[in-house]
């Protein structure tokens, strides 16, 4: 936390308050001179507190009487509800790709305007032009660079780039730790056969990121799908409980921050609960930490990769959400299973290619990293308030609604049980994409859910879209009697 | 056939005739006359075909007396004897992985001076700078390159190409057939996991690349070699016994076109005969197509996939050897397995980047590609000629030598049952790294083999290199007693 400056500290503070409900729209921020008795801080450091709120669009100045909220708590809609712990389901040999294939099939030949259905950016919130900057120069500086084999392991520039700004998530890695791979997914698939065999269950969160789900099916592994807080991330309650009904839980896959499709950050003392709990009960930890950078809040988070001390942790990452979506380049850091992960990676496809690591390396050692993340977190905490207000004005009363304090998506549960992957089909006929719920499980626990993404700049078009989508989540079907374990 | 010109037919046919010695080195050519009687073509077709030979350096005009072969047949040596067809092991969940692993990080960290170990060509034999000007080509044409996120299947352009491409090697594909792989390696994996599931048996070739190997293993499948001719390939009659003895084998890998590490080439009735037996033995006929285009002979090779009428083959191929060992493009042709293929590639690592697809886009769909693969043919064929004779003359009595009709390298059985591992350990010291025969099957059956790879331009640091080896095979010692199965 001590790496960043304290009025970025405070601001957030209040930004939690404010999300909260203790401070709400329209009241006055505590004065000035109020913040530096009350946290004892200088005067530029509460003045800037407050600038920074302001440019955050969170509180507003009004003249000679200090500052204001400026909205209203995220949502006036009721925040979806927390999870009981029992465990619904038996582990499963998933199933989910029949069905995940079939939405993304539908999507990809349907004519998309709004699409509010993928996790990533617009092209515009990427640095593409210092990123091809970064191109040119590689390709001048190494002629010779697709004549020759590629370093195993990975370009040794972006290892040692990599190992370095691990320290910000508080981790301890060297360059020898880090085998560079095909995005996370590729890291997801190398991690799990590392740790496990066909057969072997494997807990995840529910709803959970449906790669995960489509890895284990494609390998003959069951899913055993672990209640998850839209707030505090997988239940380890229900994780306990799972451990005590199955023997032979293999690992746990986890995303610790801003998780998909939920958008839950785990709170420290959970991660430190989890990681004990992992090495104590011999279950290997999977870390996915796909999002840890697009949190509103700038102060990294640690891994849980940072609380390892046996190796029985392995951190998973990827550039392709927060650098680049046009890039294929994920990280990893095994731990104890290192030897076993550079032998998979080496059979699974060779090392990756050189220019795309040097072009990554280039970037992620310069300024432009940091800036570039500002700019991206700033825009999208925008998107995704100016979403979620269009959806609190537009959608039927009832909808719940879940806003992440960042990362692209929000978590909508529709009311009265509306089955969204009916709103999802009447919602790609009018060019619309969006997210049904039932890509996240192998149950139909969700299918009353949809993820709405907000990789896209607020404009009166999206507003339309979102309007449109209020009116066929009205007029949607409700969902058949579920069956009794839902 | 019909493809390329006649005198290109003639030249081979001749090349042919001296490689097997029907035409011995110093012999006179048939004349020009006689060349137009006996094959019917016209002066300039005979004369074209001499001047061709001649360019190739295989026979040389001597004034006034016409056209002389002007090297030995390939090698003094002793071809390597075909093998038996008995079936030497069972059906076995390999092991390979830690072996070959031990082999290949020992190379890594030796200070290597002399390779002869890689299936893979120096950088200058490769088109460096039109890949180097294609791939600023495309960023300036797509700005956005890195900021958009990628094709599924691959970028459409390249598919187009490959597509047309591959008729070439008389296959009826169409883009929307093909999926762009990291190389054929990871074809390889969405191949055997698209037809087989854990436990299942896989025929391969003995000796066979050690990739394949090691993806089975990781995979937990069970490998059975079958024998393998240096010179047409896969035994077919011991596959068909192999069948009868195993009622569960799920696919045959099979490398049709210089076969690594034999060299071989499946002579056109084989190919047939094992295309019609797969299926209608109901087993996937997996075609690793990696070094097709790297025949001396620059007619093209009709694929395995060209005679498949039902989806019963599933061919693989890469840029990684022919275009670029800097470029981890690859790409294959699922046939009836085309969904679940596109399905596991989602699964395994998404859709590659963009940029080098549309590098080798450009590239493939340009006339420098067919010139670059005359230039490296003609390179590996002269450098491969070099280090035969090199072998020849410097290597003990009672070596055995297979010198393949293109690609990387030789296959060298050592006399007295030398072992090649100790070779390799020794060469290594002083700074050659060679391929031990061990590496390429799961038995111990080639452990008195190595494979030299020919990539380099031949100098007089080669020749030393070749002469110090030959110092190091003599002073080997011998295999203990072999276990009575080989
Ligand atoms: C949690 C999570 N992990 C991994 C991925 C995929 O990562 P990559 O694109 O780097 O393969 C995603 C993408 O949606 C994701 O949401
Ligand atoms: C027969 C064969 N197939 C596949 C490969 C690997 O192909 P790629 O580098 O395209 O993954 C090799 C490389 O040695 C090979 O010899």
């Amino acid at each position: 936390m001590d790496h960043f400056p304290l009025y970025r500290q405070l601001a957030s503070h209040y930004r939690q308050a404010i999300e909260a409900g203790t401070l709400r729209a329209g009241e006055r921020m505590p004065s000035v001179r109020t913040l530096m008795e009350r946290h004892d801080v200088s005067l530029s450091t509460a003045l800037q507190t407050c600038r920074y709120l302001e440019s955050q669009g969170i509180v507003e100045a009004r003249p000679r009487s200090g500052y204001f909220v400026c909205h209203k708590p995220r949502s006036a809609l009721a925040r979806v509800a927390e999870p009981g712990i029992a465990l619904p389901d038996t582990a499963q040999y998933v199933g989910i790709n029949e069905k995940v294939s079939a939405i993304l099939v539908q999507a990809m030949n349907a004519k998309v305007q709004t699409n509010l259905g993928v996790a990533c950016g617009a092209p515009e919130l990427y640095p593409n032009e210092p990123l091809r900057q970064a191109a040119v120069r590689a390709l001048r500086q190494s002629p010779e660079i697709y004549g020759r084999a590629v370093p195993r392991n990975g370009y040794p520039g972006l290892r040692a780039v990599l190992a370095k700004r691990a320290m910000h998530a508080s981790m301890n890695l060297s360059a020898d730790d880090i085998v560079i791979t095909h995005g996370c997914t590729e890291a997801l698939n190398l991690a799990i056969r590392a740790v496990a065999q066909p057969g072997d269950i494997i807990a995840v969160e529910s709803p959970t990121f449906y790669g995960v789900l489509q890895i284990l099916e494609s390998l003959g592994m069951r899913a055993l799908e672990i209640p998850t807080s839209p707030q505090t991330g997988i239940s380890l309650e229900a994780l306990e409980l799972a451990a005590r009904t199955y023997n032979n839980i293999k690992a746990v896959v986890v995303v610790p921050h801003l998780q998909n499709p939920l958008g839950a950050i785990m709170p420290e003392s959970h991660k430190d609960r989890l990681v004990t709990w992992c090495e104590a009960n011999r279950i290997a930890l999977i870390e996915d930490d796909t999002y840890a950078l697009l949190t509103d809040d700038d102060t990294p988070l640690p891994a849980l990769k940072s609380r390892d001390h046996t190796g029985n942790v392995i951190h998973c990452a990827s550039l392709h959400k927060t650098v680049a979506p046009g890039m294929r380049v994920g990280w990893m850091s095994a731990g104890k299973w290192r030897g076993r992960v550079e032998m998979l990676k080496y059979a699974h496809s060779r090392p990756n290619e050189s220019l795309s690591q040097q072009v990554a390396a280039s970037f992620l050692g310069s300024g432009a990293f940091d800036r570039h993340l500002r700019r991206l977190r700033t825009h999208l905490y925008t998107q995704r308030q100016q979403v979620a207000q269009a959806i609190d004005g537009y959608f039927p009363a009832g909808t719940r609604l879940t806003v992440p304090a960042g990362g692209f998506g929000l978590w909508v549960e529709l009311p009265d049980q509306r089955d969204s992957q009916a709103v999802f089909e009447s919602a790609l006929e009018q060019g619309i994409r969006v997210a049904p719920g039932i890509m996240f499980s192998n149950s139909s626990r969700f299918a009353s859910f949809l993820r709405i993404s907000c990789g896209t700049p607020y404009n009166s078009e999206l507003d339309q879209a979102v309007r449109k989508l209020a009116r066929i989540v009205d007029g949607a079907r409700r969902l058949p009697d579920l069956p009794a374990q839902v």
